[in-house]
């Protein structure tokens, strides 16, 4: 079974996400990168990583068509597995990404795991799900300590691919993340934050492989 | 009366942009720089910038708090005059910007310029705009090619600072902007893309420094 795990390398030090995705290449599907990590390091690391491990860039893009299409191509260039972009600035925003990603993959954002989200995002996520769907992304974000949103993000999302945050530090759990319909389990600081992170990742692969997503 | 001009400089190349800043510094309140440059030259050009205009962070930041925190203290440490941040996932992500920027100020995006805007974002404006009230935000960003949303945004925004962007090639008059409400207006392309950036940006502050705000 392909591998459900991936690690999100909330770092600022190039160094330290480098070696620490180096060691866990084996034991993940991706990495995800995030802002605070191009900020402090560069974006020469998207490409170094892409060398030996897929790199999901986490940009959560939220702006105009011409910017979105700016950063789109440029997360591709650098050889991107995927780029998230949210789906709230609407249609034209989304379906431009898509449109720009060439082999890359688009992950489009329609709910959030942080408290907050329940304020605004998270009950607005059967219109952001629609936004996402046709604009022809490849797979959503959904929330991996919310089982019961993920769950009925998963009905209703016609087959795109699950990636769910959330799980760990902010609360939830491997299993009942890919039982409620996670394709794809994201994990941070409780990995990355570990003693042993590729140990930790082994027990969470361990954890999920025998675990079934609903149909 | 202060400068009301803010050039947006959307561009990849950190060489063009540096040299643009320079010959543009004293004809603008401030230049606005987005991801698209800090991938293409890194993030040491906001540092660099900032020593001779202020830089606005266009980041457009829309993400969980902790991550929201680490954009921001990075942003605030390479000395930016102020980050863009979404309200749209929530009081605590916006809140977490403004209790992390220190001596920087946060401006939150309640309204978006884009054609798409008017599909989700603009018709949730006033809850944005309660939640960027507040985080506690210094400002807001409210559309410049919309005079009737810029001011209705500027009638109920209890005098936040509004920067508007869309003037110029997504359709936006400076005079009308500033003439609805905006305290600053935001030119990218129409600037950047002239054979003169510098008579250009002479040309629009003089065309908006007779126009009065509304009180």
């Amino acid at each position: 079974m392909e591998n459900r795990l991936i690690v999100a390398l909330d770092l600022t030090d190039g160094s330290k996400a480098l070696s620490l995705a180096r060691s866990l290449a084996n034991y993940v599907f991706a990495v995800k990168v995030n802002w605070p990590l191009i900020l402090g390091s560069g974006s020469s690391i998207i490409s170094e990583m892409s060398g030996f491990v897929k790199v999901i860039c986490d940009f959560k893009v939220a702006d105009i068509p011409n910017t979105v299409r700016l950063i789109v191509e440029k997360t591709r260039d650098l050889g991107a597995y995927a780029t998230i972009v949210h789906a709230f600035p609407g249609g034209d925003s989304l379906e431009t990404a898509v449109q720009s990603a060439g082999g890359m993959k688009i992950i489009g954002v329609v709910a959030m795991s942080h408290p907050g989200a329940s304020q605004f995002v998270n009950p607005r996520r059967s219109d952001l799900l629609d936004i996402a769907k046709k604009a022809g992304v490849y797979g959503i974000i959904a929330p991996g300590n919310n089982p019961d949103l993920l769950g009925e993000l998963r009905a209703e999302s016609s087959g795109l691919k699950i990636f769910a945050p959330g799980v760990g530090v902010q609360g939830g759990s491997p299993v009942e993340a890919v039982r409620a319909g996670a394709d794809y389990i994201i994990v941070g600081r409780s990995i990355y934050e570990s003693e042993s992170p590729v140990d930790e990742a082994r027990k969470i692969n361990d954890q999920v492989s025998s675990v079934s997503a609903p149909q």
